[in-house]
């Protein structure tokens, strides 16, 4: 039945744009039919034969081989955010940016970076991006630049905004493919020497770079990296465009310069703001509570020490040596056995024993938030409301690496039309097309997330979150309704994203957890503003009636005990003073 | 400021299971600080140490090094689908099951596949899946069951369920990181030979197979295979478990007999209903509209073909050679020319003339729908509903790559406590909470996909579809409300998933247009039926006033008329007739 259907389409030619509303299988005049069989004749019978030939485990097997990783992210683009032209033109700007603050921040240098983007013809544009960082030696230019998973910082547990070496190689990559152009970089390491000069572009099938020019050239700066990618793109601006995020940037980065020039010739300038280097991160161990048994078998086989105890002590954070004795008399092993001879067993031993000993929590030194004041200074600088608060949590711990979470809310911006609404669910549960959605911002290690926001750990948190009791409007499942923005940051040694191209958290409860913790505190001070906001607008109201209705009761009082009007005005006073005390604004 | 922050956090123990609800941070008793610094002391000296001294270019590139591609996905497994335990189990069930799939069909053997999964601990569970394919070529089993990226379907466009060449070997992984064991393969490849025994672990530094065991032995089927994975899960019923996998896959493969002994001891058997082959898809080459800049430069650099005219009309699909010889025409290109000397310049005029000219739309006979009839069928099989429809769309293409949609919708579901309700948006729209979301079931190449939802090109199409003008209420951006299930499936030679874990279709604005198209079409079929059940209500409710009023109109007639009895009562019954002609049920 189903290969009947088929073939009988197969006959057809089809409306190659797919504007056809026509649902039902319409046949096609003869003419056409027989022009689809001619044209496609040899591609089609070749496919036939094929199709005819069941395959047997000797020609599957002749089939099979190895993929490339640039051939599979090159097919897999859309998995690095390079889904279409406009996300393509965001993507590649933020890996290199994200690869100039990391870069800077790590040689302590405060951050100057200069984004210029210019627009070649309809769909080609140039971006460039040059910073004063420490820049690149010549050796490893052509492999950071034109060769996946490949950096310094997959294999350290450190809060950076990079972590997985592809990024900056796959926007060059998704250049090649769109254009041809290969990647210009420019750096400069040392203001005695020229700066290096270099064209590169990745070789897809081996993942390797292909060197295409090198030679020295002139440099403004006395250090710093400048890169040029060609790529079709298309620039359009407004939400997830490369303004809002260069925007978010500088709102997370108050210690950074942005000077962005737009393709369509404007220029926005975002002056440091803070003039000394945040918090600096640290490199820090895995905690042993974070590793799997495999993996701790892995560690053992690959490690330098040459006892059990001494590996687990310094292969490991917060494992002191009196620790480590303690967790192999646990796990009834010898402290002085010998770490590459363990076997499975004796690593399952060990890995119980270790989530059966209480151990400090990681160090926190390793992840620095932006903090509390410093993120309702950047709400209040980004929107005019009438409330702000914020909260930064303590660090705690994922799958054994270090995170914190803060959140910042900013509700009733004086733009709004529903302006002066004290957003109560009475109130606002009547019309809820009218009100709008909450505004949710999200960052990780300072980067802002701008897509696949219902993907992310921070938007199930929030929208889990019962925001009715903070006196939001909220329908199931959904985001509250409110002039809110509510902004959630995540600060990790390894934060968890759900795809290479970094725009969302995954799902890990402790985060989830963490995040909820977050919104609620900040709920909760949106809750008690709000209430006491409705107390005092009821209460204006009471206070109204008692104005209105006292001077009747004066006068029927006065008919009824025979009062002077000097007695009336006094009782009156009074009891207005004492109907007003029992209410407290 | 920040800094100050920190090291005051950092002098402090927390709570490691962070449950604590503390906001501010509280100062704790001296001593923990005291032990917190003991034992701490090696780790965080030798990283503050590391902190204070900046980096520079050269220590930044000492770093530097490969990542191999099992360490990236090992330390990102959340991209491949093992988040949390009970995901990891339904995973690695997923990718074996898909495999055997795949292999049956491959070779045109009709699937019988047993899936036993035995809990071992609380956390440990063995899995067993077993299918009567043809087997796999000793050599191979290594590669395929313990190498990431290695697979003879990543390289060539048809419509398969695995693609990636990186799912089962994921999931062998998995387990050997949480449980320390390897895998078992069993494989015959010849009913004449022993069947093959194998134990191998993947090396992740190395991205490399490791052969534990290799041994002949009996194996109960003629061919076939058996994988055996041992990881740490956790079993839970209900929506997205393996069993909800397992039955989901059964309705969308009624080729396929499943036998599964779930874990608690039950067992489930799926029988095959259509005992022959569904569509068998076949290998097409890429299309020319598909293929961008960079890489028909670099197809033309691997071509085999001496002249350009041929290698358009060899190496894509519906280029025909007169077809080949106006392109480079147009191009204002030697048809003559050999492919391996174009430049990038020469590139870009063709791909230009590519684009101008008018090409057919690729075969469609390389994908197959599971089809209207049947789709309606599977949903009767679920579910006892009012009311079916199924739309099946004509393939079209995105990026080059030949995909078609399905829909099926069930509404009115009788087990519902709503039983009854019509749906109409007055009557819904009164108490939004009482009535129950839509439930969405996506498909892609016929395999479920349970997770991610929100993530999914299916979700986006179906919230952006106006439900009310099909009389469903829908509140906006969400799903509509109503005991109603939607069905999607895609149907590709290349499903563009949003991560390696293969959960949710990517956001092409072509995918989205035609999934948009197949639901409008079931959506416009529910509101005829759903307006014309609201029409058979109304009627019912002006026949009851009818019956109810005609004769005291009578009663007045005779009074006013002066008529018989037997004059009233043939008025009435006349009147009747008419009132009731005028409206049409």
């Amino acid at each position: 039945m189903i290969t009947e259907k088929i073939d009988k389409k197969n006959q057809m030619s089809f409306d190659f744009d797919g504007n056809s509303e026509t649902q039902t299988a319409v046949e096609e005049p003869e003419e056409i039919v027989k022009a689809d069989k001619k044209t496609a004749r040899s591609n089609t019978n070749k496919t036939r034969v094929k199709t005819a030939a069941a395959a047997t485990a000797e020609s599957m097997a002749a089939k099979q081989r190895d993929i490339s990783v640039s051939e599979f992210f090159a097919k897999n683009r859309h998995l690095l955010g390079f889904d279409n032209s406009r996300k393509a033109l965001l993507t590649a700007v933020k890996e290199a940016v994200d690869n100039s603050l990391d870069a800077c921040e790590e040689a302590h240098i405060l951050p100057d970076v200069t984004v210029t983007i210019k627009q070649i013809s309809e769909k080609k544009f140039t971006l460039i991006v040059r910073d004063n960082g420490p820049g690149i030696v010549d050796k490893q230019i052509p492999n950071i630049f034109a060769k996946l998973l490949y950096g310094s910082k997959f294999h350290s547990l450190k809060m950076s905004r990079g972590q997985q070496g592809i990024g900056i190689s796959a926007a060059g990559m998704y250049g090649l493919l769109t254009t041809g152009e290969p990647v210009q970089i420019i750096s400069r390491t040392d203001k005695r020497k020229k700066a290096s000069h270099y064209h590169v572009q990745i070789d897809t099938s081996k993942n390797k770079p292909l060197v295409v020019l090198d030679e020295a050239c002139d440099f403004e700066l006395p250090t710093g990296t400048q890169v040029t990618i060609t790529i079709e793109g298309k620039y359009q601006k407004g939400k997830q465009s490369v303004d809002d995020y260069i925007a978010q940037t500088a709102m997370a980065n108050p210690h950074t310069t942005i000077i962005y020039n737009a393709p369509d010739g404007e220029t926005h300038k975002y002056q440091r703001q803070i003039k000394k280097m945040p918090f600096i991160p640290v490199e820090i161990k895995p905690h042993p509570y974070g590793v799997e048994l495999g993996l701790l078998y892995k560690m053992a086989g690959e490690s330098n020490a040459k006892r059990l105890s001494a590996f687990l002590h310094q292969d490991f954070s917060r494992v002191s040596s009196r620790l480590a004795g303690e967790i192999c008399k646990k796990a009834k092993l010898s402290a002085n056995s010998r770490p590459v001879s363990l076997t499975i067993k004796e690593a399952e031993l060990l890995h119980t024993a270790i989530n059966e000993t209480r151990i400090m929590a990681p160090p926190v030194n390793c992840i620095g938030p932006i903090g509390e004041n410093e993120l309702e200074q950047g709400m209040k600088r980004t929107v005019d409301a009438e409330f702000y608060a914020a909260c930064t949590r303590r660090p705690t711990v994922y799958r054994g690496n270090p995170f914190l979470i803060e959140a910042a809310i900013a509700y009733g911006f004086k733009s709004e039309q529903d302006n002066g609404n004290d957003g109560s669910a009475k109130l606002t549960a009547g019309d809820p097309d009218k009100q709008p959605q909450m505004e949710l911002k999200r960052f990780a290690n300072r980067v802002p997330l701008l897509y696949q926001q219902g993907a992310c750990a921070i938007y199930k948190a929030n929208v889990e979150t019962n925001w009715r009791n903070y006196g939001l409007s909220q329908s199931k499942g959904g985001l509250p309704m409110g002039s809110v923005i509510l902004l959630v940051h995540i600060a990790s040694v390894w934060v968890p994203f759900t795809s290479e191209s970094k725009e969302a958290i995954a799902h890990y409860p402790e985060i989830i957890r963490e995040i909820k913790l977050a919104i609620q505190e900040c709920g909760r001070k949106l809750g008690m503003y709000l209430r006491r906001q409705r107390r005092i607008r009821q209460e204006m109201v009471k206070r109204g009636y008692i104005e209105t209705y006292l001077p009747y009761i004066g006068e029927a009082l006065q008919e009824i005990l025979l009062l002077k009007d000097e007695q009336v005005k006094t009782v009156v006073s009074r009891l207005k003073d004492v109907l007003e005390k029992t209410r407290q604004i």
